[in-house]
């Protein structure tokens, strides 16, 4: 069956779509001066683009989960989300704290979703 | 393609059911006065509750990460998950330490299921 | 639909395979006297074992998710993976930091691939 690679690198594809199910890969803000709300904001928003290029969208993200460099700014990313996520279809989420790649980002989200 | 989202909020669904696929939300104890091996097993009857609201069962669980607020805790984990798990079907599994959205919270388990 | 269990344990099995895709239980070495690039090494020979059983392979992996004791050691980790990883069919990847199942595991690694 068909395997689509998007964006692929020499390590990771940004986005694989295989079956009717896009699985993006970890997405983490590039403007890391910002704070976790403006780090979420940046990473929903790669989150839209890199699932509008592979013919998914919000409405149709089955499972996402969140990794909060500090559990601590919880309310804060969920502020971003709250204004961003489709009410009419919200996924399944998990959230919990690890740190991430680099010390500067501070939330990290993996999204797999429906074409 | 036919998306279902069973108990949804505003910020998530508690299930997301696409394609035979039951994607649950990361499932956290209601009674947090419980120790590990109580919210496990707290847990994992919510995961039961809401695989069968779904029309799936722990017989079908394809895959399990658990996350623990203290890896120190595996084994008391453990003791609720072997009891629990059914043994002629258990699913792929992973474990790691991760703090959880709020303190009181010792363990949050996240399924993915066939219907 | 059937659902096949690979390496089925009391707690757990090394794989299922449902409807063309198969979900590793997370890998970690056997040698853990390894340092993280040699016990990366072994876990991603170990997911090729295990897809190679289950009629899968690395060209075919979907997502990987990889999970630090120290994120620190990203860029030796790095250094095994990017040695391995199918350059022409890269999967999606996120990576963290989080505290295995033993201290001596430096490394997991989890998997889901298509057939």
């Amino acid at each position: 069956m068909w395997i689509k690679r998007h964006l692929p690198g020499t390590r990771m594809s940004q986005a694989v779509v295989h079956n009717g199910i896009v699985y993006l890969a970890g997405q983490v803000a590039e403007d890391t001066a910002a704070g976790v709300r403006g780090q979420t904001e940046q990473v929903l928003w790669q989150v839209d683009t890199l699932l509008a290029d592979c013919g998914s969208g919000k409405d149709r993200i089955l499972s996402a989960t969140v990794y909060l460099a500090d559990i601590g700014t919880f309310a804060e990313m969920n502020a971003a989300w709250d204004a961003w996520v489709d009410r009419a279809d919200p996924p399944a989420r998990a959230t919990v704290e690890a740190r991430l790649a680099a010390p500067e980002y501070l939330v990290e989200i993996v999204v797999v979703a429906a074409r």
